[in-house]
């Protein structure tokens, strides 16, 4: 008989529904002793929020996160509301004893993220931030092959983001469905919302970053704002890319934008090591390319790797070889993941702590974008 | 309120797992008025059964189809059963009144077929076969162009599915798990298998055939056999190939085998008009590859397509654009789209009828394959 | 000092150029013994062939072939005139006791191929058939890996050759420009300018064609004649797809055809054996995809190899890993191996014999496309 | 009847083939007034240039570049030897009246490149560097689309230049093989290398520099030298990047290195406007991928334009559409131009002025790579 994993959601956004398929799946996928149950989903709009509960069955709507918070019948807070509030929630969640799952970026800055981190710490709960590529089987076949030291010495590390969807000037900025365009909710642009992602792929296939160097492009300077109706500053990041130093002495390149006609959600990284080099693209991302500098030099190229097989990570769960999982599933996986740490009694990456890496990069980088200058990162030494 | 159409389901493998993921997760993200119940299971491992009831959440279990067939409370059943079963629980099914989804192929053969599509049409249910492969995205969006009269005159149509997984002779035949080499279970080998899902596409997309010349093949010619313990000969073909003339006056290439190293489940078709041209891939089922002849001559190519945008088939209920989909979704699809054509009071393709005019094609197939000559097509006139 | 190797080239088209091309280039990336000298250039109109002379450096002109073959300071016939003329020039210089190089197909029929086989191999001249795609440094590549053993066991060869500059029923057949589509000239259609080079391809990678079974169609009817200005029926097949047994029990399937939108010269094989598999593009020619079994199954995919190293088949001779060369020097590679030949005293495939296997086939497939049966292919034994 | 252009060579190198072999079939492919005549190749090595003249038909031979320079019977002096000889050597001839012809980068910096844009300009004479790349046709094509304003308003602009065959700590610097290792006479590494051709593109496509921020890095500290036949500090930057902003706004993403393992010549660039953009890789150098957000919403995507037709740049010169192209080809349309340009009596891109550019870039980069500061680039205004 499976325990009961009673989750109470906040935000019925996108990645409301990318949280309450994976709670709704992973038992039918993965073998584990909790069963995520659907406790209650929380949002202000409460018409909106039973309309999502009754979509995905959740059992019961709250309009206050505070309330969500100080029910006893709920196990874990999941965090899927703006970025602005991650850290008040976070906060309140942690000295109520709850477990916590925070959509990423995990916070506003890394002042405000060193005090979630700590909160959960002290607090004891266990606590993961949804940097969800990680768990791409690809992306998480990459970190083994990493991991096993076949790529040797790293030289090299980069990795864009781009999109395209913000180049019309008519675009509005704020409200429920534009709030990544609005600085205040955001913090920041590309900077916060695709880079780290990218930082933080990075600093776990390749460790830490030593220091950046940046520039920050906001190309539309001004929008209307849908919560005011008037026309406001653009205060994020339209476009942003860095370059820098690891600690293991590789360097970096790093862009992201959402003025790259063409690309939905190019993200793409490439490692280079002394042995040989990995590349993924998450428009294709069942497949990772490898080159493996020990094959046969007649016959070396990159391998197109289609990784759907039983051998490869997360796949024995799902179909045969051959058949793709998509985006969704990566949530899955953290879930699965995050449920076998309970078990195990061991935390699950990325933690708080770990996510609070990828606020001190994008500190540096947002910073070093009004400097002009080399800007070294905070946190974790060595 | 939703109205509930309550489900029995036949057979707990391969494709009782992705029936079970498509009637769970419908709801999440398509508006419909019914809701899929999950209401038994049925397998002669009552244990087995039972275990996947539990991961499922089916709520009740039976060992006896006939009795399946029998309770009032189920609405339809859903046929996941070997190919040799097919024919059988189907007519019983059709006679109890139930609505009928089947595994594909349909049967054994096109007579065994026909009984089938006469049964539920004499019964009046609502029937469906699953050749989810419609159901992707891309390749809905390949059947819209084609309606739309983009390509003009078709010239060429050719598919093939190749796969490697049966090269190794230590393989036995037969038994649960592969009953697929198991001519008196599966019927034939390819044939039916995988060419079945190339010639169900290329029916929807071109029309039909008439007339084929083929050859096929049986690389290992004896394995030992699952349930007997001995070596046996195998019946099934291993690889067929064949060509034909659609009746719309273009020719046909089609190809499989479970022999071609190097390639897992690589069913691809393409279509050449006279104005354009589209090509498709399972293994990177999210794109449709398309050549416009009517694009300016100067950067004339053909287009990548990344079926993900809101505009394309389906996929304004997953996610966002760029992130993609995967192979059990397809079969979401074929659930909302036949609860859809319940709703409409409209029978949903591929029908019993549509589907058994590939067993029309088979038999002309494997009717080459030992005569030598080229074979009409049987079936549908016009 | 090098030897000359006096060059008679007849026809000043396409292949004359490509020809004169070769053996302009060809000492200066080998190092050879002979140097082509462009000693003279015949073709009917003398006033273009003057201008050709004068373009690639043909230090004379003829009008008449016949003249061509009997002049005393020329060594060797280069035939690369329309496929009707290239028996009685043949015959003509093995009786002159020149070397002959000439352009595929060989002949308009095995019948007439045997003919011209004979009389070089009475005459022991060298000789030798421009199948310029076995020298695509990929392709020979190919040849290397297969001859190495490492595919194993082969079970199937697929390859087709796609193009789309027919469609028009405006375009005329005939006349210099459109030899090509007068059957009179050209003999047949795609099978013997297209699949030719398939079929020289297969039976250099995989042996002899046992049986084949095809289909031939012309899609346009009739069409204008440059010559008559008439209306003429078309007697080319347009398209011929068709299926084999190669000798050593593997499965063929060819296609061919000039009405594939979207394809400009797509000449494509594959072949797949126990231990691995091959693939080959002529619209990408520097690259060979290759899928290695032997490889570690975590990282197993197909590998795109840049056919551009050192170690590479003729690449030492041009420039530097990474840089591609193209169509034209599969003609400098093959010149460079029939000079080489010359050195060695040994003759140069593909001779007059083997082009001559090439011929059966086509005769074998136009064969079966007008009986609809499978067809034994003749020629050589085992 | 042409009139000869008579050339005379200095240096026998990789360069020295790619430019003999462009001289000696440039008027095979194209019409034109002048007729390159191979009059004197030039190097120390008197042997070594001996062999050089006999393999490529050059006419005579020199050792000592200031009696090339001196001699009546040539026109035109094509500089191939290493770069710290540039300047000297562009002096003289400019001094002498001869046109000029100069391998990449002009020079070893600004300074020294503007002292021989203001001789050939106060000479008068002819002049030209070969930055190959903007003749490659896809490349061309690029520039055709771009200045027909498809794009719109700019916004990205990245190149890479990725290679790996110096990874190795036992590869030796400096000698005639491996001088580009050596500072002293190559002037630095992959910036005036590699990150010159992408430079030079990216200023031809999408103007000038404004400023640039870079990290430089010399992954081997010391090699043994070869001439010294001791172990010395490397003084060559192995990586390179930097980011920059354009006059035009649009931000710019460079990167190169010799430590990519897997790649070999990997340059690529993309440019992203508002209505679409452009991508090319060097190691498909015949393709464009073009995306063009004016094409029909439902089938938008890049297309990849294989680009070998009559319409495009050069290609009506070569072959037949589907035929590719290659390396060299690029320096055959490089001297085809230049002789347009005679005829036209006009300078011909990128003359020395136009490569001057990439110098005051290549200054800038270097510079910021020391002081870690954005710097600004000198050279033309506007």
């Amino acid at each position: 008989m499976k325990k009961p994993l009673r989750i109470g959601l906040i935000g019925y956004g996108f990645m409301g529904r990318t949280h309450s398929n994976a709670f709704r799946k992973v038992s039918n996928f993965f073998d584990l002793d909790y069963e995520p149950v659907l406790q209650a989903i929380c949002a202000r709009d409460e018409a909106k929020a039973k309309a999502f509960a009754d979509k995905w069955g959740w059992q019961s709507v709250e309009s206050d996160w505070r309330k969500l918070v100080d029910r006893d019948d709920i196990d874990l807070i999941d965090i899927g509301s703006p970025n602005n509030t991650h850290a008040e929630i976070a906060l309140a969640a942690a000295k109520a004893g709850k477990m916590i799952l925070c959509e990423k970026p995990l916070s506003m800055d890394a002042a405000e993220g060193l005090k979630m981190a700590k909160a959960v710490e002290k607090a004891g709960v266990p606590n993961m931030v949804w940097y969800n590529y990680r768990r791409v089987p690809a992306v998480t076949l990459a970190k083994q092959l990493i991991d096993e030291g076949r790529l040797g010495k790293i030289f090299h590390y980069r990795a864009k983001f781009l999109q395209d969807w913000t180049i019309s000037k008519d675009l509005p900025q704020g409200g429920t469905a534009l709030w990544r365009l609005d600085v205040k909710v955001a913090g920041s642009g590309v900077t916060g919302d695709l880079l780290a992602h990218c930082i933080d792929t990075a600093i776990w296939l390749n460790g830490g970053f030593a220091d950046v160097t940046a520039v920050t492009e906001t190309f539309i300077k001004e929008r209307k704002h849908t919560l005011t109706g008037k026309v406001e500053k653009v205060g994020i990041d339209d476009a942003c890319s860095f370059l820098s130093h690891f600690k293991n002495g590789s360097l970096g390149n790093f862009e992201s934008t959402r003025y790259a006609r063409g690309h939905k959600a190019l993200y793409t990284f490439e490692i280079n090591g002394e042995n040989g080099s990995l590349f993924w693209d998450l428009h294709d991302l069942h497949r990772l390319q490898v080159f493996d500098y020990k094959d046969d030099k007649l016959i070396r190229g990159w391998k197109s790797v289609h990784v759907t097989d039983s051998e490869h990570p997360y796949m024995k769960n799902w179909w045969v070889p051959g058949l793709q999982i998509g985006y969704e599933h990566t949530f899955v996986h953290q879930v699965a993941d995050f449920i076998q740490g309970l078990q195990d009694g061991k935390p699950v990456a990325p933690t708080f702590r770990d996510a609070l890496e990828t606020q001190y990069v994008c500190d540096a980088v947002l910073k070093s974008g009004r400097s002009g200058k080399w800007e070294k990162v905070g946190g974790r030494k060595g």
